[in-house]
């Protein structure tokens, strides 16, 4: 069993209105020295494939289709086993 | 400046219905071998703080007051220096 940690944030440039809204609250929390704030996605998901190569071809795929938005998000992944 | 890059996972035993949904609709996409998906958050937090140690303090005091809901869910966080 493979497990497979994937990374999903917005590109450079591409605005972040929960991040802005995070560092904002941070800020009047009383937290001092946050520069900035991005958001993203988190996912695990638990493969039953053998084989790293042909699982990362799949998670690319999954990713380009499903996962990401490859207009304004790029992503990256972590594959481990189980 | 350091970047901080927090993990935020459901804890187990907590249903993960965007998880559930992620994973039918791969599925019915024809990808096969998916046997979980769990949704959680990713965050990258740049912050203008000398010393990591201040830094992890701070890190995990955000989480707990605001980033994650420690009551469903677990965090996890790397600093680097940038």
């Amino acid at each position: 069993m493979l497990l497979v940690k994937v990374y999903v944030t917005l590109k450079k440039g591409v605005l972040d209105p929960k991040g802005t809204a995070v560092k904002s609250s941070l800020n009047s929390m009383g937290f001092e020295g946050v520069e900035d704030v991005r958001i993203g996605k988190y996912m695990e998901i638990k493969l039953n494939i053998d084989g790293r190569e042909e699982a990362a071809e799949k998670v690319k795929e999954m990713c380009d289709k499903l996962l990401a938005n490859p207009v304004i998000e790029d992503y990256d992944f972590e594959i481990t086993e189980v």
